[in-house]
């Protein structure tokens, strides 16, 4: 966070703290408003509520949410249980609930007083906050070596979906973090940023996120996509992953699969940008993935602009039944590389997440059929 | 209109009239209310607020129009003129006013007493209308009869895109005419809607139709649709046409483009339904097809549910560009059959379209590489 943003999340010490400041996502791209979490509850609330999101900003919230606890000298475990259970489905929340919350009880099993214990607590969060930043600042130098190999002249016009920022990350974030390095390169001419529907994080976080980092952009609904890629205004996609299987196929928001079919009939890199915990090796293919529906109301009525959740102004008759899966799944053959803090698996097999898994961060190398990482 | 809807454009006679009744399609789904347009300005206003939409809907509209200003003795040639300019794009309108315009003129040529003209007038606006259904009804026969072709078991799971019902149409529309055929016959299993931003006509009117047709249905995220198809989840797409060129190729509402990739991709039967004035032989290709680019609002706020039309609430930051063209292109390769009221083209090639508009209505036959009409 060394530039002039609002942090996104941030540990505020005394006087002013203990206490976990967020920076509130249902008030954008409005307002810039910080929300204190001076207790658990608050914070739970803020997670609820959507005010913090994204996986690894999840993780890292719930790191600070039990060094939060210890500080206050609240029981750690029941802060950790209220903090995992407040999103369930959210893996990497109950991730690094369980990080603070082991350095929490290493301390205490070491004999550390109850402020040591608290510090252990609040180190290890900010391990994991600077570790995600790490990874996004790795993740962006790998994407745009990659950019630079398939794309190595003129201005680039990228294409992305949903919010995949710093909104999202301790850091920068997964695919718009190469945006913007490609950005800062001064390699980029135009961000195209699909509104995303139901939920608008395109049209309402990524547009503030481009925005705010001054670059060209412009919003388009998601059906717009198809336009750019016929009139060959589209050099690459970039999109996130919630989660690759073992094959390599990628689950992330509805709407990266149609605009994966997009470029592969248009020849155009579709490239997706993850950290490698985002491998699920447990899942052996896209067809294990189990894809959530959610809420048939996000389609039925409109969403409220300043939530972004759950609408509450009727679209269509009421009764209309919806159909509306959170995310949908990419097979493997359609996805042109995977861009990981670890490198880039191109093409993308079995065999090459296998490899990219069991490297170690050090041990960077090449890897499926040899494209250079750098 | 045989049946218990509100008509979506009747003309009411005295005592109630003269007058052309409309259903406002401002306040759909909500409510079904009828305008009563008792005069040119009335309905000029009407036709600008979109209470009233879908090119042949305007057409006739526009016929009753000034049919009602010879009823009320008002000046028809001003008011032939104010309705072409009420959309000055929409193509069908001035073709609707036009063609009552030249019924008065050549009435009073004739000799006729005012309340004659006003009457030919009326009555040039009553075939229209019925023209418009017949084609309608026979745009239905030759799409069912395809489907029953090309899917000839089991039941049908349709995806259609934007509104193509009555409610753009003097009868039951184009492509959902053709779905309400297949319902009526006891084939469609589920029609799946795409909302279709950014203006929802699929959300608000389409599911509105299928409601009252009480078909089984749901309402979509258009980034839905590739997962309805990766699923196996779509025996057919069926979307209509604002204009064919003389090669095939379809302009149609945006989003209209990514299915044909997507059908192609999982091959299943891309059909476009249209009646034969939709071809226009002076653009020969798609190339030659200027996409309108609408008011970048209509993408960054929110529209308002009542109107469907831009909005005024703000969603992306403000400031921010838009890319909002109102159509796209699909070239004719990606289209598997062109369904008219004279019958089916398929493949839809050059000399296919040119057979097809050389046609007779009478003189119905094969075309194209010979797929039957019935």
């Amino acid at each position: 966070m060394s530039d002039q943003h609002v942090p996104v999340a941030r540990w505020a010490r005394p006087p002013e703290g203990p206490a976990l400041v967020l920076l509130d996502q249902t008030r954008l791209p409005a307002e810039e408003a910080e929300l204190v979490c001076a207790d658990v509850p608050a914070l739970v609330a803020a997670i609820r509520s959507l005010a913090v999101r994204g996986a690894p900003l999840l993780g890292i919230a719930g790191a600070y949410g039990v060094a939060l606890a210890a500080a206050r000298g609240d029981t750690v475990a029941e802060a950790a249980r209220l903090l995992a259970e407040a999103r369930p489905t959210a893996v990497n929340l109950a991730y690094g609930v369980r990080r603070a919350e082991r350095a929490y009880d290493g301390a205490v099993a070491r004999g550390a007083d109850p402020a040591e214990a608290a510090a252990a607590a609040l180190a290890e969060a900010e391990d994991l906050h600077r570790e995600d930043a790490e990874a996004s600042d790795r993740m962006a130098g790998h994407g745009l070596a990659l950019l630079e190999e398939l794309l190595p002249t003129g201005d680039l016009r990228l294409l992305t979906h949903c919010n995949t920022g710093r909104l999202v990350s301790g850091g920068h974030g997964t695919a718009f973090a190469v945006v913007r390095a490609a950005h800062r390169a001064g390699r980029l001419r135009q961000l195209w940023v699909d509104e995303t529907r139901p939920l608008l994080q395109g049209a309402r976080l990524t547009a503030y996120e481009a925005a705010r980092e001054a670059m060209p952009y412009s919003v388009l609904a998601d059906n717009a996509a198809g336009s750019l890629f016929a009139a060959g205004q589209v050099d690459a996609v970039l999109i996130g992953a919630d989660r690759i299987a073992a094959d390599g196929s990628v689950a992330n928001k509805v709407g990266s699969y149609p605009l994966a079919v997009l470029a592969r009939h248009h020849r155009v890199p579709f490239l997706v940008v993850a950290p490698v915990t985002t491998v699920d090796p447990e899942t052996p293919d896209g067809a294990a993935i189990v894809v959530e529906q959610r809420d048939a109301r996000e389609v039925t009525e409109l969403p409220s602009p300043a939530a972004g959740t759950t609408g509450g102004v009727p679209v269509a008759p009421s009764g209309s039944a919806a159909y509306n899966p959170a995310f949908d799944v990419t097979p493997p053959g359609l996805v042109s590389a995977l861009v990981t803090e670890r490198g880039v698996v191109s093409p993308v097999t079995e065999n090459g997440i296998q490899e990219l898994c069991s490297m170690s961060l050090s041990g960077e190398s090449r890897s499926g059929n040899g494209m250079m990482n750098s």
